[in-house]
């Protein structure tokens, strides 16, 4: 690639309306063969407006894609233990497949704790400790929903990442460390940066893979990027910024994410198809294909 | 530190000591206090000579620690199924504290079932996902015990892994993936290499920690260690050779585990002290203090 070429983008939008139109075809066989649809439990704690608008947002896209969601509203003053009782409900409630606790839950709530009440073959966000492992182990299970699209994004531009040098900045349990683990697993040599390493710009320089997730706008510079790096941003910041200053480094990056319109439209999409497996899963019905 | 001098050596086995009488005096203080002392159940599949003496060393550790330990031998031809009862019903019985499963268990068995099959709270060898996922996300629960033996070893040695740059060579369930969750947790910024990583020293000649663990006598050379790392070497190969090649490692070295007497007691006596206080925890008796 010369240097005055720009980089390719890798287009969420249209990755993510694939999966779930492969998702949507999935959930009506299941109601063909079992009578039954998906059924995706959102539980929501508060009133925070912006999670207010992400449930409805995915309960949108459920309903689209033919599974069906349902809203549990649990008030601000919920208690752990009356978010772990209404989470472990659901997870004997044999009329919901999979369960999403919207995050934040609020500080006085021990979300970890919360997040365990998810029994694993429910766990179609991945945020449970033991699809952690499953993820990390490289073993079946639920992988935490955006670097689930991450790894799918890359596999659409045949982004072979064995033996390659990822770059992970942010260390989150449900973005930064999976995403990680992710890679390794695919062979990757993975380093994770965060607020506390020193001299981040050196990291950046030497990644043939970038996987910005973080939240901080403009993070990753341009000039840090190695010319035919992959540059994944997996950061959202206010004014549709993300954790890479897109214009100098789409100069240099062979493939890169937009944001809005990159990672961002994975996150629901993989949450849908692996809503439609745990059903395939508790239902009995055979499972046509692997997840993502 | 001038070139010509050689590393401190990171000694081992007279840190593992102390953590033994210290796990000794807490179990002591554990009968006294309960009538009950802690107890490990061993769990070895089949009779190969290396994992007999294991075994066997261990319970004269816990012997001489205080520490009870059942011995639970099967046979050769034990399936899956079986050694996964078998496992189960340790975790059911309230005598033992602790589960070890000797590692490896056969060909014939799915080792990560069997780990499973332990419960967490019992988990004192550090196994099961869950226990991965509490690493990972910097949660009390059991580690890892070689892992845990390093970390340990750093801090008596003061080593602030913070900001540093930890290379974790190696990415086993048990060893490299978990020593790196460790650093990360830990605010070190850490790159796992493995088999796959396309030009080892190049990672290596950056880090200031390097962690070997891979089993591969020598592989990482004294001329790739970066003058005033801290060099743990968890690689045991025939002939008491580890994964360094610690005559010219130790020449640029600042702090250095030698092989034996490095890394390898440290592990054994993690599992004594995890072992003291999952019995602390199922006895229901005041935890004096943390774990490792």
């Amino acid at each position: 690639m010369s240097p005055t070429q720009t980089a390719h983008l890798m287009d969420g939008t249209g990755t993510a309306r694939r999966l779930v139109e492969e998702s949507a075809g999935r959930a009506a066989e299941l109601v063909r063969r079992t009578g039954s649809a998906p059924c995706l439990a959102t539980v929501l704690v508060g009133e925070d407006p912006a999670s207010v608008t992400y449930v409805r947002m995915k309960q949108a896209r459920c309903a689209k894609a033919g599974i069906e969601s349902r809203r549990v509203q649990l008030p601000a003053g919920t208690t752990t233990a009356e978010l772990v009782a209404a989470l472990r409900d659901l997870s004997q409630d044999a009329s919901v497949h999979g369960i999403l606790l919207q995050h934040p839950v609020g500080p006085h709530i021990d979300e970890r704790a919360a997040f365990e009440a998810i029994a694993p073959e429910k766990d179609v966000d991945g945020v449970t400790m033991t699809s952690f492992g499953a993820m990390a182990f490289g073993l079946p299970g639920f992988v935490s929903c955006t670097p689930g699209g991450i790894m799918r994004l890359l596999d659409e531009y045949d982004v072979d990442v064995a033996g390659r040098h990822a770059v992970v900045v942010g260390r989150s349990a449900i973005l930064g460390k999976p995403a990680g683990m992710l890679l390794l697993a695919r062979d990757a040599t993975v380093t994770y940066c965060h607020s506390r390493t020193a001299d981040l710009s050196a990291y950046v320089r030497e990644a043939d893979i970038v996987v910005a997730a973080v939240g901080r706008p403009r993070l990753i510079r341009g000039e840090d990027i190695k010319p035919g790096a992959v540059v994944i941003d997996a950061g959202y910041n206010a004014g549709n910024v993300g954790d890479v200053d897109f214009d100098t480094a789409a100069e240099r990056a062979r493939l890169i994410t937009p944001v809005p319109g990159g990672v961002g439209p994975m996150t629901i999409a993989v949450l849908l198809a692996q809503t439609v497996t745990a059903a395939y899963h508790q239902l009995g019905a055979d499972l046509d294909r692997a997840i993502v």
